[in-house]
């Protein structure tokens, strides 16, 4: 199991108020970067911060300017304010703290909405001989759900069919309703990586076939490991995306098999509810899930699940 | 239309700080109130507040006890203290602002859930024949769908078939998880009158059949009038309950109807998710909603929609 302390940058401050750089007056369209959630060990409190790369040294923003809000979803309500910020201390080199010292946090927590999409790969329809939805189907977790980028998957013990769906989530950065197709994507923040983990007894069998008890388990939400803004991805519909149960590939496939995309999934939600900062979107999984094998497979105590996102990172999970 | 200004109170004062009466010992077994939240008109924020009696003058906490919080949720966070500083407010008849000078907000915001509860009326499910569940069907809306007891609902393009649907609702006032059913009452915190308009179209016939999206669109949760402290209430489980249309009555049942009770409900809900202050629960509808009508009949613009429940109140809200 490799763990992502990779990092080998020196701790420069504990706290660290100067900010000697100059105001930028770019907006979100030149915010590359990889915001992340974290508690500093002894110290339990959520922080933001800015990875100086992935796995790398993590930039403390409240440190660097105390007037900065202490969690993502308040980042996010500041719009390029709070963006613009986090490049100024990114760009510092301050406020630096090692990857030895923080453990990460999911990089958004309390959202109000966590929606989730169904059946939108291609690929994992044809594994269920299911026919391509023409719309969209939405479904939820509670925000509870979600745990951090490397915490445990807390086995219920009223379920004995817990499976893996390693999925691209996104996260919603401005307040918006009926959003426009062609406007959609300047809603979201950025993206990353999810498990979208259910309990198939519950979702498929039970609970009159509505999905959401089987899908909001406490833990069944692992997040992260950094929210990659929007500018900092190539293309997210043509990412590599895959599962790894103990080591072995389950899942493999290419985020160019969603049916609907990011912008289609933005819109399509928009026209029911007002989307706000921090709403969290699972895209989707595809094939390879634990259910649709013969025999069915399903996690057990002791596995390790690792979903992996090119260009957005890796969440690795101990199911317990 | 009745409107809830009922009040001829003298409103005493905007910023009243003093407090003489002795902090009482007693905890949540003896806190019957009917809590609320408000505006003040010209003033934007979210108070909490204390009705002198239902649809009477209602204490300023924030200005009775500064210390106090500004939201439900909190309240509810800081337990038995918060409780009995709003006992102390309400006995002081001190900080009293007169009905027609606030506007009541739905007397829970941004709740980390709002847990439904589908077919848990037996006269409900008799009149569509379907069988008496034997688990109960949890699903949940959005709270971005959470409105005022008085707000207006607004009838989205997207949906041809709005229908109505009465309900107990009630709070949970302290965090748990595997909550025994003996146990259950004192998690919650009190109960309210919800209308869980849904889009039968949406709900029944689309998106996979997964009931999300017909239940939560915006402006589909009226809420309220006040959150009627579980000891204010004889016996939640017989109570008349009633839905008017434009005056008529369209749905009149009694909580003795329901198969799964709060007790139940709280345990149920509680093998899944932790349960956190100010998470809401919608307990299932009576029979007389208009979809299973002969023909079936659906809210059209100008409708004026009352809910009511013996001793907690009525909610009113037009449809636009």
């Amino acid at each position: 199991m490799r763990l992502p302390l990779r990092s080998s940058r020196i701790f420069r401050s504990l706290l660290c108020l100067s900010q000697t750089t100059t105001p930028q007056s770019r907006g979100l369209s030149g915010a590359a970067m990889r915001l992340v959630q974290f508690h500093r060990h002894g110290d339990g409190g959520i922080r933001v911060g800015v990875e100086q790369g992935e796995g790398l040294g993590v930039v403390d923003l409240k440190a660097f300017d105390p007037s900065m809000p202490s969690t993502m979803r308040e980042l996010l309500e500041l719009g390029d304010k709070g963006l613009e910020c986090a490049q100024r201390a990114l760009a510092s080199g301050q406020c630096v703290l090692e990857r030895p010292d923080i453990r990460l946090l999911s990089p958004v927590l309390a959202p109000e909405k966590v929606v989730c999409v169904g059946m939108n790969y291609r690929d994992h329809c044809l594994e269920q001989n299911a026919p391509i939805p023409k719309e969209p189907i939405i479904f939820s977790k509670f925000p509870s759900a979600i745990t951090g980028p490397y915490d445990d998957i807390t086995l219920p013990p009223e379920s004995q069919e817990v499976d893996w769906e390693v999925e691209l989530a996104f996260v919603i950065g401005r307040r918006g309703k009926h959003i426009k197709e062609e406007d959609a994507l300047s809603y979201v923040a950025g993206f990353t990586v999810a498990n979208d983990v259910s309990a198939r007894d519950w979702q498929m069998k039970r609970n009159g076939k509505q999905w959401l008890l089987g899908k909001t388990f406490d833990s069944f939400c692992p997040l992260g490991p950094a929210l990659v803004t929007t500018d900092a991805v190539n293309d997210p519909h043509n990412l590599g995306i895959r599962c790894l149960v103990n080591g072995d590939t389950v899942q493999s496939s290419n985020t160019d098999q969603m049916i609907f995309k990011t912008a289609a999934l933005v819109a399509w939600v928009s026209k029911f509810v007002t989307l706000s900062p921090g709403d969290v979107f699972l895209t989707g999984t595809p094939p390879g899930v634990g259910v649709f094998r013969t025999p069915p497979v399903f996690l057990k105590k002791g596995d390790v699940v690792e979903c992996q996102i090119d260009q957005l990172g890796s969440i690795v999970n101990r199911v317990v």
